[in-house]
């Protein structure tokens, strides 16, 4: 396409087609559609992108994505600091905050046990949160993650590690359909798996 | 979400968005990539962004994309000056030029007859589709618009008014799915389109 002319936008589909469920014909559209914009959407989207990471830093206390540390979350005294809820990722806070079924405290692990993948627990926020449970006077830890094999793994692991804690340990239950995604549970869904949570 | 803490993200996906084809919760995840990603990432697509309005600019002769003027396809000798697509839009020509199928000029008509949205003929390129006719010595027109009731009644518009001018006027036939997209189009499907145009 080089005899085309059309470089900067090749070089603009190419960085789209990056992004996550977004083929080249997708990322074409897009990048046509932002040519024929006013330019001053571009000029936002590009300060935006430009001071994300300076911007967003991760919480030292949950580890999530946050503009201050501690996060808002885990400075709010009106949240029930004695229950933590246990995530995959630092999103997963957003779809459980629009469920409003939550109002205790978050607990970011970075991922999943995946021995395929290489990731063990030592790759995990895992020491961290023994350490928060121990220092915080936690009395229950609800554990969150997706309802797949990583999520189940990762799920009897922690169980495992926090029975001899005094600790009630929980996992979301009823609701989350088998091999889904937390990221796409609709908010009913979502409300009644924590309704509906069994003590493991 | 402001007591989340999530500004800065919110506000990326908000102008995520606005591009065609995503919705919220796919603007959602391609802000989490981009925070996922090595902050390079976000800096290339920033720059890239902030660089495309000024780099990209319309070419004075067929109005298609380019980064010089006239555009590569417009400075071509090796192709033929005599045959000229009429096309909607500048991406169209990617489609085309793909398809390999067509080796004359193009002429972007900047859009499609559309009463009920306030487009009529003079919102579009025309005039200088037939000063171009008259003086380029152009033998053939073709017509290459979507095959929609705002493409054929463009079409349809255009068939009238070169009538009287000495060419050849054409438009792509077969092949195209009727009510389809011609960004969408697959390679096979547009060559036979061309290979099948009939005179109208």
């Amino acid at each position: 396409m080089s005899a085309n002319g059309l470089n900067a936008i090749d070089r603009l589909v190419a960085l789209l087609s990056k992004l996550p469920g977004i083929g080249k014909k997708s990322a074409t559209r897009m990048a046509y559609y932002i040519l024929d914009a006013d330019p001053s959407y571009s000029r936002l989207l590009a300060e935006q992108l430009l001071s994300l990471h300076s911007v967003i830093k991760r919480c030292s206390r949950c580890g999530s994505f946050t503009e201050t540390d501690p996060c808002p979350i885990c400075s709010d005294h009106s949240r029930d600091a004695s229950i933590i809820c246990v995530i995959e990722r630092p999103q997963d806070i957003r779809v459980i905050e629009e469920s409003r079924e939550f109002r205790g405290q978050f607990h970011v692990l970075g991922g999943l046990i995946a021995p395929l993948e290489g990731v063990g627990p030592d790759d995990l926020s895992i020491g961290k949160l023994l350490a928060r449970i121990r220092a915080e006077q936690i009395r229950e830890v609800i554990l969150a993650m997706n309802p797949t094999v990583e999520g189940d793994t990762t799920a009897l692991y922690l169980q495992k590690l926090l029975k001899d804690l005094d600790v009630e340990v929980t996992r979301l239950a009823s609701g989350l359909p088998v091999g889904g995604d937390l990221e796409y549970a609709d908010r009913l869904t979502l409300s009644r798996s924590f309704r509906g949570r069994v003590k493991v």
